[in-house]
């Protein structure tokens, strides 16, 4: 059997990228994290940084703004998952330049984790945003450099704890706003399976060069479907406060960043839909076909911690 | 007496941008927006350009990303106003290149409009974003370009509304979060008076390439204050429920964007105090000093509309 791939994870201590630095060093991939100089003078990211060593985890001290050292971490791997936050997408093209000076990477996964930047209806500051995350796109394919996007939807457990509803760290037990009908089919993914799947696909040669939808079927639900899921739960009636559409783009007008930028999010997927792109078989596979193997957790399951 | 400059807003339907353009228009410069050909199609910022014409606002065609649009519509107007959003600091480098090839803008204001970007304590995601910021700023300087920077601090029509709780569009009656302690001075001002500030400083030498500081005194004021004037109003004790800062830190921490940035910056200003920076009479004034005949909205009277 073919050794492992060694990955280099950047971002590794953000939102997801913990998740991914995790699942790759469980499955037995040699896994490297970026780490700065000053990441361990910062409690919480210090506390990961030693969770990891104890998964085996080796660091690599290092900086986007330094080229050298970037290209010297990205020659002792195989793979690169940048898991960078959203202030930091344009930053990618320093990833791209170390990745083609390195010569050697098998893979590169940008950060994505979200909707299809390449099919959407997301009205501003959203669509600048996914624009950033296009022109990365564009930028590794003018570089030949061979890629995976992983379109991992909804972080199930950001946004299921509360129900999409701001303020509150318990699912909702008297009323819920609902934006637009709450007809419009999402997709909630476990964060700690957006880790699995990307793992799986970073060695994958039917994920070459293709986006990765994550879509597990029983996690396909319109917002109504959620609401109903935990009233079941919940045993009880919420009273349901409707925000038209226009009155939500209104809003989204009227607001400053990044509070338009959090509503036009819930924009794109709640009202337009936009986790449900039909995917084309000519660049997209959905994970949850590719790796059956894989039991994912449910929406149904997940919400069963908060009843 | 000297005819007034001529003012061109670029983000002038934005949050803050429509606010200068009114104030621009009203106080009787020859005021110009520059809008994108799709401006129109937008059903709320179409309202807003109505709304424009009617003060004598003159629409310009154009595109950050057309340089000879820019140039051209930078060549008619003394003083250029950048009122670009959030997801668009970087794209400032195009006005900056533009104003420098254009050769006769007496006054550059970038996208500021919030905290002093060059005297912070934020946290990521939030001092990623205020980096972008300064490197405009080191731009503007580099290309020895006449600038101001309006350091507005809070937005009080976007903060006071809900006492800076999320998801209630009144403040709160029953019970406040508070972060932190609650004892740090916040900058409040009303948008209709960042505008009228901004506009006065255009053409005042006392404010040419400085630090416009926008700190009305009666609006100065720690979150504790804020709620103790509003129980006040409404004859009544909130229940008050703090998150200290290690545990803010965490939540910043374990959230994705753009929720991580909107904590952040909470903590930037709510624990770290970062309104309240010492103003150094070498690059900064004050605008209520320089402009005391402004009759500014105070946080007091504000409230009343909400009581």
């Amino acid at each position: 059997m073919a050794a492992k791939s060694k990955i280099l994870v950047i971002g590794g201590t953000g939102y997801i990228g913990k998740f991914i630095v995790k699942a790759s060093a469980e499955t037995g991939h040699p896994t490297f994290v970026l780490v700065r100089d000053n990441t361990l003078s910062h409690p919480e990211k210090s506390k990961l940084v030693e969770s990891f060593k104890s998964f085996g985890v080796t660091l690599l001290y290092g900086d986007l703004t330094d080229h050298d050292s970037l290209v010297k971490a990205i020659k002792q791997v195989d793979v690169v998952i940048s898991a960078l936050g959203g202030q930091q997408i344009d930053d990618q093209v320093k990833i791209i330049a170390a990745i083609k000076e390195a010569g050697n990477i098998k893979r590169f996964l940008p950060s994505e984790f979200g909707l299809d930047v390449d099919h959407h209806n997301a009205v501003e500051p959203v669509s600048s945003f996914f624009e950033k995350k296009v022109k990365i796109r564009r930028a590794i394919e003018a570089e030949r450099i061979p890629y995976t996007y992983i379109t991992s939807n909804l972080f199930a457990g950001h946004f299921l704890p509360n129900l999409l509803q701001q303020n509150v760290t318990t699912p909702p037990r008297d009323k819920v706003v609902i934006l637009g009908d709450g007809n419009v089919k999402g997709v909630y993914v476990i964060e700690e399976d957006v880790a699995t799947y990307t793992i799986k696909a970073v060695e994958d040669p039917r994920t070459l060069n293709k986006t990765v939808y994550v879509r597990p079927p029983a996690n396909i639900l319109t917002f109504n479907e959620l609401v109903s899921l935990w009233e079941y739960k919940i045993n009880s009636t919420l009273d349901k406060i409707y925000i038209p559409d226009d009155q939500l783009l209104k809003s989204i007008q009227e607001s400053p960043f990044p509070d338009n930028f959090m509503l036009a999010l819930r924009h794109s997927f709640l009202v337009k839909g936009d986790c449900n792109y039909e995917i084309d078989p000519s660049f997209g596979v959905e994970a949850s076909k590719l790796y059956s193997e894989v039991k994912y957790t449910t929406v149904d399951n997940y919400l069963n911690a908060f009843v």
